[in-house]
């Protein structure tokens, strides 16, 4: 038996029938048909209040790699500050929710085609090298309009402990910080509106002091940047790396502590930072626990003494839970029978999808309740980096449905 | 600078520019837009070739899920004698291009409505537990028809050295080898026409020994399940298994040798499986080489001493060559500048897509002559499990184009 990550609070005190935003899921499922992911908006709302009131000072963006249901996009858009998108796709799906002046567009290897997109919106362009800086600059002549552009730094620490550290090292993101000043200093003298720094040292931390600690040397570094700028940057985005506990033993990241230690650096700020914004930016953490999916049972079968309760949803749309995307070891995302939260376990099962494939598995050998063909498994977690960065199409299944509640 | 793997031998050879059935990359990029993947058939014929020499006395299908493009489908169907499919969805696209008797359905989890597809069209099933075939059977009286059944045995054998092992272990696959023959004696007892065993005990092998071995294992135990049940199968799909060699040190699986020792096993066969027909089921091993995915260089970085090279495409259509899609380490598969073949390295670089994570890196640390923006990168043995088999929507692109040439 392998343990399971922890079902989030707003369905681990549930008994019986698992509900998802007032409605059973068996309910889900009828009407949706499985498989299903379903988002329950009041989830992401509780989120957004959580980091405001962490956070009083701090602009918060939704980062909508994360999750880019037009739907879901409408809830959010009005309760952040900001979009934060990374191509010219996700742009266009942002500038249906937002002013453009509230969206930034970070992301290496940006084509011509979306540099002019950003500019002619009106998007801010957080530009990842020297060389796409010139070729913005460039096409904003052609067009005849001011570009709005940050530069990304590279910074040069990392955030430590997190599932995905993007600082400190060589890296495609951002332009390294011995050169950051520079760059700024030829974005204002060929007249762009310059929009300031963006920084992102990692993400999935849960350890609060690492990302206070990350916080803190992105501010030093911001304000040394500016300095030899000679410029204030209207705007600071701190990055992310918000995590959430997908697995055994993963707690919760405590941002009343991280939100207490920013307020107390960004009170004591360099003078150049004086007039600056803040913003921190969040996919994962808004979204990933208010995601549940729902996969019906279609087959139980004995294999050489171990139980398989083989179901409709797989790797075709959660590959992350399958545990072949950015994880070197597979561990089990929470999971639940749908009809039996709180039940005591009575088995061991592997649960796995319907592919031809070994990888195709969303839980390994984990305790369940009594489960039979029919029956509905929940993955939670499952409302970011799900549908939208999974191999929908593989091996020719439908696609899932998806439902944004209330 | 880390190694590459071995470009396919129909591309080794080039120097200059790349040229992919007959047509320079550059010409293709153009007319199809960047990313793009491309797919010799003269190659995938060659393959088929190469076993029809190496397997007189074998039937060849084509495993579909390693690339189900209808062109390509449309191509491959009158050149093999069964197709493989994995759902309804590629059901569908099989039945376009091939007779139905000649199609089989393998894969847990097949839902009612896809059981129910297979028995309407005349496909056959591979049946993946008993609780599946009590459901094929109901479904088949209530339609009235004959049901054509196989059953999927899940051997007592693995295959040493695959990169996928998927027999000689409790798996979702298949009915255990003890269990089989009781099978196999109620879907006669009640009516179906039973087709035959289907075994699959891994893949991505290049070992020739372990395959010859794994086959005559089959063969035996094929045998003694034919025995118990009394009864002798009409076809036994031995599995496929073969693989490509994608990474520096792989060589390429001997098949002549496979072949010779198969040839010998079958010559001396038990009399049980005397009028038994054999195939073997390939995807990657048919399709892989022939396949090169073209991405443009956006943009060229240097950080922290490291050179980055950015390209128009990534994990989004090449998940596997990303190394995230059932690899534990990251390994290099085959590149090059598309107008520099047979060129010296010139640099060391990573090729990296445009997506926002560091998951997405084509090429970590490369040796490649002098890449500039605005050239090609070829990432070859991208002609299976790449297009289909990554998370497209991923970060909002557009997908990447698609050809089949000549």
């Amino acid at each position: 038996m392998k343990p399971i990550g922890p079902i989030p609070p707003e369905f681990a005190a549930q008994s019986g029938m698992l509900t998802i935003a007032g409605r059973s899921a068996a309910d889900w499922a009828v009407e949706a048909g499985t498989p299903l992911f379903v988002y329950d908006t009041a989830i992401v709302a509780a989120r957004v209040a959580s980091f405001r009131a962490a956070f009083p000072a701090v602009d918060l963006h939704y980062a909508i790699k994360a999750n880019p249901l037009p739907a879901l996009l409408q809830f959010l858009a009005p309760l952040v500050d900001g979009l934060d998108v990374a191509s010219a796709g996700e742009l266009a799906r942002a500038c249906v929710v937002k002013r453009a002046d509230a969206i930034s567009f970070a992301g290496p290897g940006k084509r011509d085609a979306e540099l002019a997109d950003a500019i002619i919106v009106g998007a801010t362009i957080n530009l990842e090298s020297e060389g796409e800086a010139g070729r913005a600059l460039a096409i904003a002549a052609r067009l005849g309009r001011t570009p709005r552009l940050a530069v990304r730094v590279n910074p040069d620490v990392e955030l430590r402990g997190s599932g995905m550290r993007m600082g400190g090292r060589a890296s495609p993101f951002g332009v390294d910080a011995d050169r950051a000043a520079a760059l700024v200093r030829s974005l204002i003298a060929a007249g762009a509106d310059w929009r300031g720094f963006h920084v992102y040292a990692g993400s999935q931390a849960l350890n609060a002091q690492a990302v206070a600690e990350m916080q803190a040397a992105t501010l030093v570094l911001a304000a040394r940047l500016a300095e030899e700028a000679g410029a204030s940057p209207p705007l600071v985005n701190l990055g992310g790396g918000f995590g959430v506990p997908y697995f055994a033993g993963d707690t919760p990241l405590d941002i009343a502590s991280v939100g207490a230690a920013l307020s107390e650096r960004l009170d004591d700020r360099p003078a150049v930072l004086r007039d600056t914004r803040f913003a921190i930016e969040l996919g994962r953490w808004l979204v990933a626990e208010a995601g549940v999916y729902l996969t019906r049972v279609v087959d139980r079968k004995d294999s050489m003494g171990e139980t398989f309760v083989i179901v409709d949803g797989g790797l075709n749309h959660q590959l992350a839970a399958s545990g072949n995307f950015g994880t070197v070891v597979r561990r089990n995302y929470p999971a639940a029978v749908a009809h039996a939260m709180g039940a005591p376990a009575a088995m061991t099962a592997s649960v796995v999808g319907p592919l031809c494939t070994p990888l195709d598995r969303l839980g390994d050998r984990i305790a369940l309740p009594t489960v039979n063909p029919g029956d509905l498994i929940a993955i939670f977690l499952a409302g970011a980096y799900g549908a939208s960065a999974s191999p929908t199409a593989f091996l020719g299944h439908p696609p899932a449905a998806e439902r944004v509640a209330p």
